[in-house]
């Protein structure tokens, strides 16, 4: 296998976007990318979206992205798992680079969630149908059940929940691109509306529109092109059942571990070594559980982690610098694009306000549904 | 890269399964393919899929195949460019193993369309919404336009595009999975019901459930594990515009050429070389065009051709002996992986009644849209 870097990236603010469609933000981040990348032609194109088809009823846009980017005739695939397309398109671009068969090839994902009149219900077809969603279940629901296991098994508490998203609107205040840039206090994230015990509504992340784009290149090319070459060194995919209830046990993520482990063994790193990270923080819970399974913390411990503030900027390993999807926004195709984005900021010393200090090694993580899919990477600073 | 080889295949017969739902259909097609490599072990599936959304509202379905075959905790990838999904699939698990990230990957495609209320609607995902569907447009008057535009230009008659369907049905009633296992006459294509002019019902591909599933392995692995040893030699795929009315001429599928000339100078080799072929024959008249973009045949003659007996079984060049989309039915996503299934069959000697003699290299064209996506493999007898 070939060594595969990142050249370039852009992306749109992620918000709720009226004016534009989904041809138009994914070609103003792409625009970005390939200017960003300073690259006269791709040989291949990804695209990530969960849903074009419930969301704005239009499938095959593959093809659609590159005639509007006009890039002429290139070979494009849509992949989809959920909310971990956008990781798993950057996956398959990687290894097409890592194969040989591409040079630079364009790795995206982009969501346009604003248009489509019932959001919940498209979004629940990333749970299983038939045996979860048929019986009333939505994505909260199931969230504030893995919450609940959380502190039943491990003495969780509310306000410990509650700090991670308090830590990720504190970093999306500082991010020109997120969605919510401002702060919220510990007390009004509690008493915010009630979506599903305990899960109150300052701890589900919002409905957005956007895109994000990443030029990537093998590493003897990416050398002569740009000096803020990362390279990819692990990249790990794994799932699990779609259902909730077919686990042995809730309070855990078995596909995050899992996908970490492998991303992990491909880079030849340890837990520790990392020294900024970017999880799924679809739901506050989401966020504890990750960085359990990614070996950040302890099994059980990770309330007291965050609350105590190891995962802030400045911590012991600053966790969703960007504002995560909480802050940030989640475009659920475009968020695990955007979460290397972040990385590949924090690696070029490009991350503004947010920046983590010395940052030498990222990674990222991406899940699709609750957990069913998961997509971990690892980039490292050339 | 590595070489890359198929090593079993799997599938339903094509039909209305109105008894299995989309898992269902995935796992008989699935377990038949293990079965058929001798394989305990996969190490990442991908999954080729029109609209499980739009079809029976359920996205994510890598996991959830995953889940239901028992191969817990696999990588899977749900790869979607409409009708051409399921060779897309195929193409990225070539690139897996090609790159040498995995040695067993499973590629397959799966369409449950009988439980839609609206499948013309969900089809129609795959046209430029916006700019086609939104006034008026649906595959067959899509369809029905290039074939005027071939009639006008190249003088192409109605019996020669209801050639294609009498030959078609002739070879689908050899084939026990076909939907449709017998003849018609030429008589009965051109007098069916009209859908869209000079389109009648019997020149437009059914709609269809299915699942279609291969294995893949590197050659060195392949040669131990099975003597059915296939190398895929050429992988080629390319996209064109979405929306019919901004191709310059639409009595052309460039996407189709330009798919066609990656795959046969990877392979390098020339259309002469070719022994059997599958293409999309959605309409009669896509058939038509592509053995033309495929080199087969001049440009314009291909109604002659055709209504000359070239393209039959034991002609100059055998296409769709499995029946086409047309005979063979068509669950969208499924059918990529089904053509690659036919050839690898002809190509083993295991095509019973409808066996090419002497067939050493087949290839398949599979399309998206009015061509907005085509794919096409070439395949050799190791």
């Amino acid at each position: 296998m070939r060594e595969v870097c990142i050249i370039g990236a852009g992306l749109t603010r992620f918000k709720e976007h009226w004016s534009s469609s989904l041809r138009d933000l994914f070609v103003e981040a792409a625009l970005k990318a390939i200017d960003d990348a300073k690259v006269s032609e791709i040989a291949s194109m990804y695209v990530g979206s969960m849903s074009s088809g419930l969301f704005v009823e239009q499938e095959h846009i593959g093809p659609m992205l590159v005639e509007y980017l006009g890039v002429k005739n290139v070979p494009a695939v849509r992949v989809e798992s959920a909310c971990a397309s956008g990781s798993l398109a950057f996956r398959m671009g990687f290894i097409e680079v890592a194969s040989g068969l591409s040079d630079i090839v364009l790795v995206s994902g982009v969501e346009k969630m604003t248009d489509c009149e019932d959001v919940t219900s498209a979004l629940a077809a990333a749970a299983d149908v038939e045996n979860e969603v048929f019986f009333g279940a939505t994505f909260p629901a199931l969230y504030a059940l893995i919450a609940r296991a959380h502190m039943d098994s491990y003495g969780t508490t509310r306000e410990q929940l509650a700090a991670v998203s308090v830590k990720n609107h504190k970093n999306g205040a500082k991010n020109p691109d997120a969605q919510f840039q401002r702060e919220v206090s510990l007390d009004a994230v509690l008493n915010s509306v009630m979506i599903a015990d305990p899960l109150t509504i300052l701890q589900c992340s919002p409905i957005s529109d956007g895109a994000a784009v990443m030029i990537l290149a093998p590493l003897d090319m990416a050398k002569k092109m740009t000096d803020k070459v990362v390279k990819i060194t692990g990249s790990g995919a794994a799932t699990d059942t779609i259902a909730l209830h077919s686990r042995k046990e809730i309070a855990s993520l078995d596909a995050v571990r899992l996908s970490a482990e492998r991303a992990y063994n491909m880079a030849r790193k340890k837990p520790e070594d990392i020294d900024v990270c970017e999880v799924h923080d679809c739901f506050s819970i989401a966020e504890l559980v990750a960085i359990e399974e990614l070996g950040f913390v302890k099994k059980g411990k990770s309330g007291k982690f965050v609350e105590e503030g190891n995962t802030e900027i400045g911590g012991k390993i600053p966790i969703n610098t960007s504002g995560g999807l909480k802050a940030k926004g989640h475009p659920v195709g475009a968020t695990g694009i955007a979460q290397i984005i972040e990385i590949y900021k924090q690696l070029t010393g490009n991350a503004g306000e947010r920046q983590v200090k010395d940052a030498k090694i990222g990674m990222t993580q991406n899940m699709g549904g609750t957990g069913a899919s998961s997509v971990v990477h690892i980039m490292e600073v050339v």
